[in-house]
């Protein structure tokens, strides 16, 4: 449940995005003639698996905050086609890869990569897009796309793995927590920023306003999925909730009720995180209720949209910036509404 | 087997490589040094396990034909140890990737990376070593390096997955065995011999001749290996022989068989390759040497020997010239040490 954490599970949560940015159409038509046109750099024998990767469900969130972040007035440009088209396949691999490790069967109401070409091609077909996206970070006069992605992908790499050696273990602090989401989700969120605004030609002020102002988005995006997890509507979310407690992951919500249980009650959770024990989500959500843990972690993902809007602040006069603040009213939004339907 | 297959089987060779190239010594002690020090660009975290990757124990083929590539008289430089170690770095990311998919225990005599940190975190590990690679090819002044690697990482997966789709079917031509081994294997060889005399400042005509060179004497080495799957001396090679067509690889010595073997006598085979009957290796060693199959699959080694030796000709006043020439002897020897020992 590695990938449907990142960024994935919350289905509504990238249609009000894409409401938000509607603006962003044009943009984003652009982005999907783009990214077909490079299945003619696969070998045909592998063409139609990566095209089955590279389809139009998708959310493109990367994408949409590189077109923010670059924003000059809605000109589309082939520079920003070209990174969106990068970081989105860079997203788009490590989820063929994310599949494989959870074993998951479907994605977007359709069989994953893996389950359709089995895990062995599903390695291999992650890798070639992963090459691909690189290649296309390349066509650019200098080595700086390159250099920035190939470093976003290590460190969302490092992120899961780091992650996936813990998954049903205790020992994990909230440092610990922060610094993995911070990896595995922030990253891609702070580069797609840095790049956009890099290649929208603004000031390097601003470049590295945009870059803390994605990197937060980032953190606060990944908190609320997590808190998404328990809290959220289960058709609206359209997976089970309590997937992380069942996958031994200890994420905010777990970590904050591990705090707040009286240290008798502690044992069975770990107990439950570490496998020993089949898990109770439904138990755990009541718990979560009662011990005041929803605020907790909402309180989290609002600091977080305040520090990404804090960095923006000295810059409200260029034209992206009240573009990408507007995306933290949209997680605020998001967020209430979890608020109102709690499973109790 | 995958990847027991990809020039890593016979550890004999690359000894033999290296004794002829011991005037390699310096390159290679800076490789490690350079290599080791690429550790410290991980996260702490996950620091060990590429250390783990990064071991000394490889026979670092690439590293040489980018040495041999671009020698001019034994200097050693950053240029080229750089490349080196994008060439093996992708090549090691590349062996945990397929040591994963063939379910590998052991390699080099140790557990892999899959059997020390299981699957999942072997899978990212993959990723991050491939990530570190190309960020390491941004560090030229131009996009070439990088773009040049990545376009060669998409191939080689591309031929793997090729392969592998087409495991235990045995509707393979022996146009389809060229092409996978082209991609799977020639590719990394020709870009390490085409980056090697480019960054050792030789005019382009050498530049194209060492590229051809490089994927002449990479299938050479492929055919090579998949001959000694059969031919080979267990002890020397270090594995069980005949796994390939345990594992349902239709090589150019099984495609010869069946060429040569009656209509009747296909079925079966047909039948051990599809995974209908249990796979019988003496016997089909046995039909080998009966039927004249090992100087068929030879006289394919000696053939892209010429074209590699014929792609060099026009330079042999160039220093790198007649060094690499000797890799074919090397490699023609080997030949002539399986034939001194068929097992009957």
């Amino acid at each position: 449940m590695t990938a449907s954490n990142r960024n994935e599970s919350v289905s509504t949560g990238a249609q009000d995005f894409a409401a938000v940015f509607s603006m962003l159409k044009p943009h984003m038509a652009a982005l999907d003639v783009f990214m077909r046109a490079q299945l003619d750099a696969f070998e045909p024998e592998i063409r139609g698996m990566a095209d089955y990767c590279i389809d139009t469900s998708g959310k493109r969130i990367r994408p949409a905050l590189v077109f923010t972040s670059g924003w000059t007035g809605g000109r589309v440009t082939t520079d920003l086609v070209r990174i969106a088209s990068v970081v989105e396949l860079v997203h788009l691999a490590s989820l063929v890869h994310d599949d494989i490790m959870d074993e998951a069967d479907v994605r977007r109401n359709r069989p994953t990569a893996t389950r359709e070409y089995g895990a062995t091609a599903a390695v291999l077909l992650g890798d070639a897009l992963f090459s691909h996206a690189l290649n296309l970070a390349t066509r650019f006069p200098t080595t700086e796309v390159c250099q920035a992605v190939s470093d976003s992908m290590r460190k969302v790499c490092a992120g899961e793995i780091i992650q996936t050696l813990r998954r049903g273990s205790t020992n994990i602090s909230r440092a610990d927590y922060e610094r993995i989401i911070d990896l595995k989700t922030a990253e891609l969120f702070r580069v797609s920023c840095y790049l956009g605004s890099r290649y929208g030609g603004y000031p390097m002020a601003f470049v590295e306003a945009a870059s803390s102002f994605g990197r937060h988005l980032g953190i606060a995006y990944q908190v609320y999925d997590d808190l998404a997890d328990f809290f959220g509507d289960e058709k609206r979310i359209g997976k089970t909730l309590g997937t992380d407690l069942v996958s031994g992951k200890l994420t905010l919500p777990l970590l904050t009720l591990m705090d707040r249980l009286p240290a008798s009650a502690q044992v069975e959770l770990v107990e439950e995180i570490t496998g020993k024990r089949p898990p109770q989500p439904a138990l755990r959500l009541a718990q979560m209720n009662e011990l005041g843990v929803f605020p907790v972690v909402t309180e989290a993902v609002q600091q977080e949209l305040r520090l990404a809007e804090a960095a923006l602040a000295p810059h409200l006069a260029l034209p992206p910036a009240p573009l990408l603040m507007r995306l933290c009213e949209v997680l605020r939004q998001q967020v209430g509404a979890l608020r109102e339907r709690p499973q109790t």
